[in-house]
Parts: structure tokens; C-alpha cells; sequence
């Protein structure tokens, strides 16, 4: 499947990026990127909740617990740096060093992010001897190639971007993702990458992140489920040289909406390219007495393994939503309950309408979305997910070995 | 697979047995069970949590409610009668009532059960017209034809039983069961009925069963992700004629023993007969701080898909299991977590061992044990789940339709 979303413009003045093989992966595929800013930008992050971080992972909360500043992201796809012990860390530092020589830069604005197999130790020599020749490729037009390196096992890159106004000039948000897991409910490292050349203040653009996050990745990925690697790094270098925006300013909501639109863009994007998925699948629960309700049920539903091979098989097979409606956690009266599979009604009042029928063209295209009405108050919630095939079982049975 | 198990013997005083073919099945298999005792027993029941309950479920709540005794349990597979409104609990009801006078007793001391299809009207009239030929060949040696007739998705029916000395007489305990959805992480019906002749209490009956179902099917399923219909019904006829146990009675445990193991083998043979299984997979957890941090370590990796696919694809990806006692929500300490596949220790303080060549051996059999020593108390848990194939998506994408 592949996303559709606003690819141009790509260009975000002070940013350049780069893409290309240092030999981590068998196939000589692209496996380690760079993100780079010409001037030290204000720098967020958002990352795993899991209780196992990896090394790189570990880094950079340090990094971002002291100063906020980055120039250089190095990503490399292929080894994830997780449970590797305290060499990992030292091998992340290595990286670190290596990089900030070959850019010139101090290594306090160098974060680094890995993703793919956990418990093998980084190859640390394949990546420095790379280096050199990665900063030598960086170009402010390579947002794809960079795209492409982190990937794993996803089927294309993603990009998203945005202009927005401030004032009478026009700043750019770009970003980059990688997903492809099986997202919900199950672990698959998320990772992604944000520019832009909009001057923020560190602490608001960190709020700005994490709102974001809430309303894209977050609707994507259930929280405990989390990789040892998730990131999420955004940096504003100010380049655009507009008065820096603070909370208070009225360009603040402008900006957080167009973030919310890019990772919202990006989320879908992963959904869609789900390990082995056929068809993007959006669940909306509305008419919920609260909002952690609502969250319970679309999480449940979306976390189904019977509801995602149902819409895999094109079976309208409604009592496998319900089902997951009652085993949410979530408070719910079954007699309120509607369920929509498209604009058809598949449940009314907890009782199936007999629309099957109807409902089963809705399941021959791309994206299918449920609505389900808990009829019980006002509270609405979103999750993406995508159908579970017999791919994502090959996919997944034959990763590491 | 096959589960191994006690199967004999399987007749129990007092009990008899039956399942014929009523037509709700397309294709004429069994799908109408009766568990018959000559005369009423005490009975104790468990049920689904899920917040929607099947008609059967809402009807043997409310029987149990009052009275404690049944003389009939009536089981149908191929519909669930769940979300069938106020009309479905008339069927199920009008089902107890036929049932009653083809089996000239009270329509109190019938109950029933039904698992197959969510949403569909219970199809009565064919089970009020097979209900003379399901009462007219029950026999007390057709304990596998009922257990044929419950089955689902189920490769084989699922029969365990048990003898005990209580003083000088011997009770015989027998159980049969169904399962076959991906029992753990997903919702999926399981049912169980048990039979004794041993007389013992309604309340110290109700006490042993909980405990029962405890250490076995609730190892199994993960609660919040019961279906609709799960039930597990015991009826204790006395036809033993020993004096009613109690809790303070000497021989109280060994029946709660005995039900244990039942309903152990019971759990173990619907694991390895999950929809589309090669393999048993057993997690152990151990050196927990909590028994509830133990519990959802467990939980995490035997629910994890990736760790599932991994077993199936012979892969001793430790990462993955790793990453679920990460994200499963419990207090552990990377550096002291210890991860063994079989016997071969894949894991030592967080770190892996390099020894996956050794523990590629022990994924080539039919029952996989996973254990992890959280290195952080003394606590322990258990779950028991299947390997993820593609054959359950096959089975499941193409359910109802």
C-alpha cells in the first residue's frame, strides 16, 4: 500500500541529509543516514516507554536531559544497539565521536538512533569507515535517501512536509519515518525524524512534539507495546529567521497543527505499510462516557488479531468487534452500541441489522474504516491499524536467523 | 498437535453422556451436546468477563444466582447466541424448557451453553427438534461424543478425567473442553463442563473450581480478552454416597488437586490445538519482586506476536521476548534479567550469550519452554500459549462468511 501525503517541498533551508550502504545490512541496501543542520538547532525528543531502552535510546535522554541543542542525527538500520550492555553505550559514545570529527561539529550535538535486531553488538567499524563518506554526500535535496536508510522492513520511504506562515515568511516542517511492524498491538520500532528551519524555543517545541505524538503515533501504537528503540527527534535551527515562538505567540497553534498534520501523515503511512498489510484500517469510537474509555475501546478494537483477519478475509464479521468492545475495559452498556463498517450500520442497540451484505463492498478497498457509537456520552477517540495477513507471519517467522 | 492426557476412565456414576448432529452445522457434524446427571447435583460455574455477555452466560448467572443445582447442561456449537438482543435470551430459554420436558425434569435444573458465531439467531427450532434424539441416546460411555459436539475450530476432542480415594470409596472426576481460537492474546470461546460423583458442598464446590480455574485456564487467557461465551460449569451429583466434603473436610484438597490437574491437561490440550498451531509454547517467569509483575511478564511474552512467529519460524530471537518483559508493564532491571530457551541460557544479565546455534535445537520440537528469571525476588508465574501460523490466518480470515 502506499501513502499519499504532501511530499513537496522537501528543501528546509540549514538542513542537509544523506543516505547511503555502509554494508550493516546483507544486500547492500541503504542502512545509515544523517540528518545534519548548518547551525546547532533547538532539539525535543519523545521515546520508548519500554523498560528495556536501547543504548542509542539511553543517549539521548541523556543528551536531552542537560542540553538542548542538536546538529547531526546518524540513524542506522540493521542492528538496533539493544541489550548490549554497557559496550552498546560505549559503542553509541564511538559512533558519536566518530561523527562529530568527520562533520566537524562538537559531539554534544550529535544524537544517534538505531533500529533492527536486538542483542548483536554494533558494527561499530562498518559505520565509522562510512562516515566520511556519508558527510560528504549530504545535500539539502536527499530527504529521500535518508528516508530509505532507516527502513527495515518497510516497502518505501516516508516523508512528509508542510509550509507554513509566520509572520510574512513562509517556514517549512519536514519529516521522516520508519515503522513497518506490526504496529498495533505489537512492538515494531517506530522511528522518525522532524526539521524544521521555524526558530522555536526549546521547551515549546518540546511541547509541541509531545502533542503531536498524542494525536498521530500514539493513536498508532499502544503505549506498553513499545520497541526498544521508538524515537521521535524533532530540531528547529531558526534558520527562517523569524522572532523565535513561544506559547504565547499566535503562530504557536499554526505550528502544532502542521506538526500534528505531518506525524498524522506519517502515522498513516506506517499503518498502511504494515509488515504483509493489505488494507489500512481506521477505528473511531465516539458517544464514550470518557475519553480513557473511548482510548480502551479503539485500542481494543484495533488490537484484534480477529478483527484484523476479518477485514483481511473481507468478513463483515461484526461480533468480533463487539467482542472487543466488551473485553476493552472500558464502561459500556451493550444495548447502546452501534457499529458502522463504512457508512453501513452492521449493529444497532447491541443487535446485528442484517446489513452484511451491504457492509462486505466496503471491504474491498484499501482503507476500512469502523465506527463504533457507545451511545453512552460525548467522548471520541481514533486508532490506525492495519490487517493481519499470512505475509506478516513470513515476515516475521524468518527475521533474525 | 495432540495433548496427551488421563482419558480414562470416563464414566462417572450417575453422569450420562450424548452429542448427535442437529443441523446447525453445514456440513453434519455433531454440534448438540447434553451432559446429563440422574439426579440433581450441586453446581458451581465461571464465566466470561467480558462486559457482553452471550444469552447462555446471562441465564446461568442468573440460575446460579439462586439455586445451585442442575441436572442437564445443554451445548450447542456453529452459533453463539451472543448479541442477539432480548430475543436471545427467550431462545435460550425456550431451549431449557424443551429440554426440561424431553428429559422430564424441572426447567431449573437445565442450563445452557453455546459457542460458534456472534450476532446470528439461535436456530431453535433445529435444536427443539433434535432434543428427543439427544435425550434418547444418552449413555454413560458418550462422554467423547459430547465433547466432539461442543468443538469449534477444535482438531480433537478434549477429555480429561481423574480418580480419587475419599475414605473408603473411589470418586471419579471427569472434564471435556473446547478452545481452538488463539486462546492467549486473543478472545476466543472456551468451554468446559465437569462432572463428579462425589458429593461435596455448592459453596466449597464454587471455591474449588475458581481455584481450579486459576492455576489452569486463567494461565491460558488473558481475562480482559475473554469472548462472549466462556464457561466453565461443574456439577457434583453424589452419587458416590460419601459424606458431602467440605473445606475443613481432609480430603477437600485432593479434590481440589484432582480438579486441578483437569483442568491443567484440559488447558494444556486446547494450547497446542490453538487455530493453525505446530507448537505448545510454555513461559515461565521466575524471581519476580510481585506475583503480579510475574503475571504480566508472563502474559506479555506468551501474548507477543513476534515472539509467537518466532517459535514457528525456529528463530531463537531473544529480542523479542526481552522486549515484551520490557514494555509487559512490570518492575524489572535490565541487568539482572536471565532468558533460557530449554535448557540453553540465550540471556545472562540483559546480555545475550551467543548461544542461539544451541537453542535453534530445542525449537525443533513440538513443546517449547521459555523461561526468564527476573533476578529481582522470588516470585513466579506461569502461561501457557501456541505458535502463530500462517493457517490461523487462514482460519480466521474466512470465519463466517
Amino acid at each position: 500500500m502506499a501513502g499519499t501525503s504532501r511530499r513537496k517541498p522537501t528543501i528546509v533551508p540549514g538542513f542537509k541529509f544523506a543516505g547511503i550502504s555502509s554494508g550493516i545490512k546483507k544486500k547492500g541496501e541503504k542502512d545509515l543516514a544523517l540528518i545534519f543542520s548548518e547551525i546547532p538547532a533547538n532539539t525535543a525528543g519523545v521515546f520508548t516507554v519500554n523498560k528495556i531502552k536501547a543504548a542509542p535510546v539511553k543517549l539521548a535522554l541523556d543528551k536531552l536531559s542537560s542540553d538542548k541543542k542538536a546538529q547531526a542525527i546518524i540513524v542506522n538500520s540493521g542492528n538496533a544497539n539493544a541489550c548490549t550492555g554497557k559496550q552498546g553505550v560505549r559503542d553509541a559514545e564511538d559512533i558519536v565521536n566518530s561523527a562529530a570529527s568527520a562533520l566537524g561539529i562538537s559531539p554534544g550535538f550529535v544524537f544517534v538512533s538505531s533500529t533492527g535486531v536486538i542483542g548483536r553488538p554494533l558494527p561499530v567499524q562498518k559505520i565509522k569507515k562510512a562516515l566520511p563518506a556519508l558527510a560528504g554526500s549530504l545535500s539539502p535535496a536527499s530527504i529521500k535517501n535518508a528516508a530509505t536508510a532507516i527502513m527495515t522492513t518497510d516497502t518505501f520511504p516516508k516523508i512528509a512536509s508542510k509550509q507554513i506562515k509566520i509572520g510574512g515568511k513562509t517556514g517549512t516542517i519536514a519529516g521522516i519515518a520508519k515503522g513497518a511492524g506490526m504496529i498495533c498491538p505489537n512492538m515494531a520500532t517506530m522511528l522518525s525524524f522532524i526539521v524544521t528551519d521555524i526558530a522555536i524555543s526549546p521547551g515549546d517545541l518540546d511541547a509541541a512534539l509531545k502533542d503531536a505524538v498524542n494525536k498521530s503515533f500514539n493513536s498508532l501504537i499502544v503505549d506498553n507495546d513499545m520497541s526498544t528503540n521508538d524515537s521521535v527527534i524533532i530540531m528547529a535551527n531558526g534558520a527562517l529567521g523569524n522572532r523565535p515562538v513561544s506559547k504565547r505567540s499566535r503562530f504557536y497553534q499554526g505550528i502544532k497543527n502542521a506538526l500534528c498534520d505531518i506525524t498524522k501523515d506519517l502515522a498513516l503511512m506506517i499503518a498502511g505499510d504494515g509488515e504483509g498489510a493489505t488494507k489500512l484500517i481506521e477505528v473511531t469510537v465516539k458517544g464514550a462516557g470518557t475519553g480513557s474509555d473511548a482510548e480502551k475501546v479503539a485500542r481494543a478494537v484495533a488490537g484484534s488479531m480477529l478483527v484484523k483477519t476479518a477485514v483481511y478475509g473481507k468478513d463483515p464479521n461484526w461480533g468480533r468487534i463487539i467482542a472487543a468492545v466488551g473485553y476493552s475495559g472500558a464502561e459500556i452498556n451493550e444495548e447502546k452500541i452501534d457499529i458502522y463498517l463504512g457508512k453501513v450500520k452492521l449493529v444497532s442497540r447491541g443487535t446485528g441489522t442484517g446489513k452484511e451484505k451491504s457492509a462486505a463492498g466496503f471491504l474491498g478497498g484499501k482503507k476500512i474504516v469502523i465506527t463504533i457509537d457507545l451511545g453512552s456520552g460525548s467522548r471520541s477517540a481514533r486508532c490506525v491499524t492495519c490487517d493481519l495477513t499470512e505475509d506478516y507471519i513470513k515476515i516475521n517467522a524468518h527475521y533474525t536467523t
